[in-house]
């Protein structure tokens, strides 16, 4: 079995662009992968793309030949949607595709248009991630979701919104020197303390923004990239996906996020590793008890012990396993479909040396990628290495 | 590399259900599919599940979760939209993964709910397998866009109304005795030509139906199937896909289908056979113009013979090669996400002389399905086989 490299990767900026479509952000990411690196456009042999709202927000459905369209690649097509883990689960099945010498050579990324819905529409676009019969005709949406899970882990674990404010400061920082990100802005805790209230106990700068983006990279089999001389130092080497009831009222914990457990545990074993080698990592902070929940799930920290952790500044970029240096959903954006792949994107560079904040981690060669769907329904864990 | 063996099926009634809900009819499906496999709920590793308008029609998104719950399958679940391809894409890349050891039984299958939105509603929600920018917007639908394809048939290789009659007039005669059908009643080739007009050349009975249902079969490894004593006669033994451009505008031609092509070349090489070895088939006739363009992508007939087969009864179920025996999109009914499975419930149903019209060929040992979204962007082509 051939191991799989990172040959390249683009990424739009991420932020307000609705005058922008998802073809034209998907033609940019996409360009910049398949540029970045070196491959011909007709070597690729897939496109495996992640897109969630595309139905709402465009009226485009079928977006796997639109995009392959765009990236000016001839070759079959897929569309993944899985909520808000779409491109996530779209780069687990290139990444078995290309070990099992399906394919040398695919593309893989994820877009989304939002901003043109204004919040209130995409909003509820974003609600259509949860179960329609039991939630959201109850009028749950997804700030009040995840609202229900801070409330129980307050109850469960102790905690409260000045120990989430660390969370959003922290990736806020992360996020300043970052020109991909949405938002390059330092916040204090009092800021987020002081934001408009979204739903008890989260307020706004609990929130991850609403945003425009695309991301992309190519994926190589080993052969592929030595016959082609590709510079390409990271691999994924371990990939997880778990999968949970929809509806919050049906699971047993909303404390607990046993499908990112899941995820995060065949993703080690895969890679034949534990929790323990995660030197740094991207997780799926959509709302800053998220955040919470992932490093407990992944297993950096016990459970109940993962607010405490971010409080005592154990997931800065000083700390013993910086989290989300990119900024995170919270500062960089969420652009639905293009999260996953961006996550990777992102830790790639952060493990590469080349990213604004490797120097935080200037030894770092094993990190890890969560990206999550609905309230945790969906998880997709990725391992990525530097070889040495 | 393990075979992959069809271990039990499930179909609902196709027909017009709007007081059901898409997760009702995956159940029915997906539970028709475990218990005919007689495969334990905890031995399935993976639900992999085409939809395509949820998010339209039921505003429900992140459909795999959901339906995984409905099969009351604790696994990872991950759903395909490609169009009317949808199942089809989702079931090539189960086959995958169970040849390449990555699972041993995975469930599959798709559902569509649409008559509740009634045929307005419904022929809007389909045009969004189309090119939003470049074609919706300037009005195109799909009985407007195959209407162009037939126009650019009839142009270059000749046909009329009357010759795309007997292709639904066979369809309709298919379809009398499958209970699964949502039309089980004969049509006359003067019927067709008398029938409303909807897009010239094609009146409504050169289109297939709007239709709410679901299908599901079982996929297992040989391994498996050995060790739990599963009786599964038919296997999958070819796969294959392609993609072409989306618009209708950026086509070569619009008189040919490209992307069957590739698929199914993919697909024979794969199974290690040739169109001519095809001794019945399942092909995507959502209006009758596309069996037309079908049949000859797919090898079964030179460019510009497939009309002339066709009104000469040789794809009738005492033809040479008998097409859509199930009564095809066309009589048996189209519920979107449901289609591409559908197709390959049929088909092995025939093959394993279980099926009304397995008498029509006794001794088939291999057959293909045909399944396309938009103007054949998206096809998935897959090969059956009779084990011996």
């Amino acid at each position: 079995m051939t191991g799989v490299r990172i040959a390249g990767t683009g990424h739009t900026h991420f932020g307000q662009f609705p005058e922008r479509t998802g073809r034209d952000l998907f033609a940019e990411a996409s360009a910049g992968a398949i540029e970045g690196a070196g491959v011909e456009r007709e070597d690729i042999e897939a496109l495996f793309y992640g897109n969630f709202m595309g139905e709402l927000a465009e009226d485009q459905g079928h977006q796997g030949p639109l995009m392959a369209e765009m990236a000016g690649v001839r070759a079959p097509a897929t569309r993944f949607e899985s909520a808000c883990a779409s491109s996530g689960v779209a780069v687990r099945e290139a990444v078995k595709n290309i070990r099992n010498g399906e394919a040398d050579a695919i593309l893989v990324g994820g877009a989304e248009r939002m901003t043109n819905l204004g919040t209130a529409g995409a909003t509820k676009a974003l609600s259509i991630a949860a179960d329609e019969l039991f939630e959201i005709r109850a009028g749950m949406n997804f700030p009040g979701a995840y609202a229900l899970m801070a409330q129980a882990y307050f109850s469960e674990y102790g905690g409260d919104r000045e120990d989430l404010a660390h969370i959003a400061v922290k990736n806020h920082e992360n996020a300043l020197e970052n020109e991909s990100a949405q938002y390059q802005r330092a916040i204090t805790v009092e800021d987020v303390l002081e934001a408009p209230p979204v739903a008890e106990p989260l307020g706004l700068y609990d929130a991850c923004p609403i945003t425009d983006g695309a991301s992309a990279m190519v994926l190589v089999s080993d052969d592929f990239a030595e016959r082609e001389g590709i510079d390409a130092p990271v691999s994924i080497t371990g990939t997880g996906q778990g999968s949970d009831r929809m509806a919050l009222a049906d699971r047993e914990y909303l404390a607990r996020t046993p499908a990112a457990t899941a995820a995060a545990e065949e993703a080690y074993a895969d890679a034949g590793i534990g929790s323990d080698d995660i030197e740094v990592a991207e997780v799926h902070d959509c709302f800053t008890i998220a955040e919470v929940l992932a490093i407990e799930s992944l297993g950096f920290f016990e459970p109940g012990e993962g607010i405490g952790a971010a409080r005592a500044g154990e997931t800065t970029r000083d700390g013993s396993i910086p989290i989300n240096l990119s900024g995170g959903l919270k500062a960089k954006g969420h652009p639905v479909g293009a999260t996953g792949t961006s996550q990777i994107v992102e830790l790639a560079s952060v493990l590469s040396g080349e990213h604004v904040n490797s120097d935080a981690v200037p030894d770092a060669r094993i990190g890890l990628t969560h990206n999550a769907g609905g309230t945790v329904a969906s998880t997709t864990v990725h391992i990525l290495e530097v070889r040495s």
